[in-house]
């Protein structure tokens, strides 16, 4: 039996909570980051608080292993005086939404390999994809997450633009949207694109362009470059 | 009882024909486009072949009422000196993998709505989602598509190759991928944007700046713009 205590009450901390209640290895408490006063002992202390707010929230911990939950902080930037670790889900949390951990990938990292088993029976307790990430690896995840869901959210917000200035719905386009994301689970990105840049079909690139105002000319000139020269632009 | 008659008999053809052999209300007849002789009648003569030979196929064609199957080619590209339409499913086709065409959108258009009513009728048959679409809308969905899906997938390349630069598995990014699609089935592209460019965080931007590689930080920089101005980059 593995004792957690989660720091925050934030969509991580909440949704970690429930998880935790319900599995046989572990016993959990939650406390708010605004209340750091009697913290009770726990085996793994899980600070799941703004990025901003671990370094002083950390320093105010006093047991033995302390975690946070961030992509984008390093684990030394935990100022806690005893041991450290990371213990990072990547996906998005919503507060209303509810999370399936056997999807979400565990990112793990500890300061030596008998703190990181322990990390792993914890993440093993509610989840199932579980990687050793190290702080650096997880910069790394962190820009390519950048790439796959901030800048393809903005791709579909120029389709959506697209299809509402000439009066089509966007909702025709969800079909296709999924099997792209789908496809890429059976193929390479590299060998799964389609499409006019990477068939070099001048006549049909001339075509679109003249269809789109001068922004999303620029995004599709660039985008068509960049397909059709590799990684060279 | 509709008559269908499919000329064609690549990915497109050869999906419509097994659908078409279930449906109550079709009788469906498939031939080649290379052998145009003794052309059986039919209600509608649907032509599945490449945008490139749709003009010379249909030339051939004395049935009464004649349509393609394309997304970039408009209903007056067709050279029959009958009635014409389009029978457009915006989906891409694998030989291989099994259609789900209750998931497709199939767009139609004719030159009458009598017509537009059959092919109606016709995609009812094999599938839900109808839409009547002139072959100007059809332009704008394809423009869109190119953004939604061929750029899409050239982002997961790109998040791919960084995580391949860094030895952190791809696989990883898969659920986060998944997440991202599905979102805006109930929120728009507009209001799921999430990350450093939206937030304006200028110290994460800084830091991801200098993890890429010329090219990457090229389109980085253009999508922080983009998502930063709106649609005024």
């Amino acid at each position: 039996m593995i004792s957690v205590l989660l720091v925050g009450e934030g969509n991580v901390g909440s949704h970690l909570y429930k998880a935790f209640l319900n599995a046989d290895e572990i016993t959990v408490t939650q406390i708010s980051s605004r209340k750091l006063e009697n913290i009770p002992q726990a085996d793994v202390t899980i600070i799941a608080v703004s990025d901003d707010a671990i370094a002083e929230v950390s320093s105010k911990i006093k047991n033995d292993f302390v975690v946070h939950t961030s992509g984008s902080v390093s684990m030394n930037d935990l100022k806690n005086g005893s041991k450290k670790g990371v213990f990072y889900m990547l996906q998005t949390f919503s507060k209303d939404k509810k999370v399936d951990f056997s999807e979400i990938p565990f990112c793990l990292e500890a300061e030596n390999a008998n703190d990181y088993k322990t990390l792993e029976i914890v993440a093993k307790a509610i989840g199932k994809k579980i990687y050793p990430i190290s702080s650096e690896q997880r910069n790394t995840l962190h820009v390519a997450a950048v790439f796959v869901n901030n800048f393809t959210n903005h791709l579909y917000k120029i389709g959506n633009d697209i299809c509402k200035e000439n009066e089509v719905p966007f909702e025709i386009l969800q079909s296709l949207i999924k099997e792209t994301a789908s496809k890429i689970e059976t193929l390479s990105p590299e060998k799964a694109q389609t499409g006019p840049a990477i068939r070099n079909d001048k006549k049909t690139i001339k075509n679109h362009l003249n269809l789109l105002d001068k922004n999303q000319q620029e995004i599709y000139k660039i985008f068509t470059k960049s397909i059709q020269n590799g990684d060279k632009l």
